[in-house]
């Protein structure tokens, strides 16, 4: 079984192999720099060192990127032995609440989306055709970022806009499903006593956002139509008045396509920072630019988890997850700071080392690090959606490439 | 000495007169409809009924109708009695953190910034223009909606976008600066144990947003860049993923033209609910999408409501003022109910009465119904900077005309 996350730049996998001992993951890898200059690595199971395996010319598109890792995993495995792809999908439009076996009408409908996500979505659906075309047997299952968020209640995905605007699809869709649905099924392992009330998850990466679950469930994001709003990331700005993309084209004269590659590639951490859209640099550095990115990051953070807090009601549990969530304590600690008034409190110590539990005893909120792991999600729907045995529990390992903050290409 | 607050359709404007025992008001008025069909109405102090004065021909800009006012002043009180004309200016840019006298350089500045108030400032600089040309040496005083938001954190008025974007005046900037104004320098009389405190104040009228008050001073609010932002309003939108903006100019192919007349002017309550951009209409209706409005009114300002508390951390009173705040129960005890999980808790008698104070004995939060004055706050100021004695305390009087909830044309 293969999973394969495409996005515009980068074809990330992943592959099990069905054992006598259930599914075993096998391999994982990530074809980089499509379009620009190809680096294919590969992590197999068990082993921290990646091999460098980019013997390859130029590689320009999605299509011919899949192909390549399709190759290389016919090379290794022997082909014919693929029985189900899960693919990670970013928009899922209003009508996909469940991950779905791709045909040709579901395609069709994906690619009516585009507009949406017209960064992402293209990508995932190159993706699904070719894989389509070379193992035409094999069920290509498509499973959705925005899908999570489809039992909002629909003060939280509607927009006041007019009818006929919101009836070509305009609403807030939230994305980072993926992730949130693995968090939201970890919780009551991880974190029994808190799994069945308020949650914040605060998915921070190179792109970030937050969800609020209760009971399990998403009920309000911080991300709109598509994945621009919100926080801060790294390279978009977050929550923008829209009267600055109309100053943007009329002042400025710039065209939809420069505003579009301004707030989706110049702007966030960058933009502000003049230096980096990495929170590690930026940390790093002591250019008052640089803290001022720091600062705003950490106050959109803050200041959108009051909001969350306002949806739910109240909280119990604040959980970090993604790059900068899971790895970076100064980013932890600072946004937790800024939650002191609802009642967080960290164990310094806790939040230094990355445990699970980073909240002191005494705090009243309960705060967590879980990391992410939505290959492992779409695993799960591909194995089921295709009819093969589960693929139960948690990924339960840690892979060496993984512990980079901001993961470059992270997407959505 | 006169204050007019000129709009894109309409100049209000109230006239004080200098006696023995100080400022004394003396009449008020509105000249609504420009450009349509425009009703001149006025009110002499101290009596409720309205005069209708409106035997004119065509008002097609606010310099005609500015014009218009001050004949019938001249006519009311005699030519060459007025000492200072305070102004009403929605956008005040960067530079401006407090009320100035104009100049031709303060006006040439002020024009400079239309593009970030297209719809609202071009009237007000005319309006300002008429009365220095009609009145040449009477002192003209421009006062800022934006002015009290200047002294905000920068992280809460800058926005992550390239360098070369803020400097061309990019940032958030805030409005209803002159009701905050007037709120905050009520609270030590109505409120004196919270005025030192963290306050959040809903201004609740065709525009709305919210602004969160610590110690006196502004540390936050909802709007952005333009008066588009923030909660959801009578006809604009709020708060708006800039990947929408991007989709109506191409997909639904619209120009920015039609783009800013349908969030300026088609959105919010009008546009989701099909029905009214008056909560009054939305209350009385049970389509269920004027009840999705009303519903989408509250859970935006109710999250919001969450956002400034985490900037203030923590909330101490929340005070309701303009049309809806000060006149809708319903629309109070709604979002007060909302606000439960912060420790607000209404008496409802209180409420529906509209009495000061509105919150029961064991509310954690003081919750206050105060009415705001824009214009009063406008007037201590162009006496202040003309020279002229203080005009001191609060209004002091409710107008018969003031009792309508969302007050039409109330512009930002």
């Amino acid at each position: 079984m293969l999973v394969l996350n495409v996005g515009s730049s980068s074809v990330k996998f992943r592959a099990w192999v069905l054992g006598p001992a259930g599914w075993q993951l096998d391999c994982r890898g990530q074809l980089a720099g499509i379009g620009t200059a190809p680096v294919f690595r590969v992590w197999r199971a068990g082993c921290d060192q990646p091999a460098d395996d980019t013997p390859y010319g130029p590689i320009d598109d999605a299509a011919t990127a899949v192909a390549h890792v399709a190759d290389w995993l016919e090379a290794r495995l022997g082909a014919g032995r693929v029985s189900a792809v899960g693919h990670r999908v970013v928009h899922g439009g209003p009508r996909h609440a469940d991950p779905v076996v791709v045909t040709s009408e579901v395609l069709a409908g994906l690619r009516e989306l585009v507009p949406l996500a017209p960064l992402h979505q293209p990508a995932c659906l190159d993706g699904i055709e070719a894989m389509a075309r070379r193992w035409p047997g094999v069920p290509q299952v498509a499973c959705f970022d925005t899908a999570f968020h489809r039992g909002q209640p629909e003060v939280a995905s509607v927009l006041a806009l007019p009818a006929h605007v919101r009836q070509a699809g305009v609403q807030r869709y939230g994305f980072h499903g993926l992730s949130y649905e693995y968090i939201a099924a970890q919780l009551p392992r991880v974190a029994p006593d808190v799994a069945a009330g308020r949650v914040i998850v605060a998915h921070l990466g190179s792109g970030a956002s937050l969800c609020a679950i209760h009971g399990g469930r998403s009920v309000d994001q911080t991300f709109g139509m598509t994945p621009l709003d919100g926080l801060c990331m790294g390279t978009r700005p977050g929550s923008l008045d829209p009267g600055v993309v109309l100053f943007l084209l009329r002042e400025l004269r710039l065209g939809a396509d420069e505003v579009e590659r301004l707030l989706y590639g110049r702007s966030g951490l960058l933009g502000l920072s003049g230096i980096s859209a990495d929170v590690r640099d930026l940390l790093a550095s002591d250019a008052p630019a640089a803290r001022l990115a720091i600062d705003y990051f950490v106050y959109r953070a803050a200041r959108e988890i009051g909001a969350l807090a306002a949806v739910l009601g109240g909280v119990d549990a604040l959980v970090f997850t993604a790059g900068i969530g899971e790895h970076s304590p100064e980013i932890r600690a600072r946004i937790s700071a800024a939650c002191a008034w609802l009642g967080v409190s960290l164990d310094p110590d806790a939040n230094l080392e990355g445990r699970t539990v980073i909240s002191a005893r005494s705090s009243r909120l309960r705060v967590f690090v879980i990391p992410t792991d939505e290959e492992h999600t779409i695993a799960q729907h591909a194995a089921r959606l295709a009819g093969l045995p589960p693929l139960t529990g948690v990924a339960g390992h840690r892979w060496a490439g993984s512990t980079a903050p901001a993961r470059p290409g992270a997407g959505s």
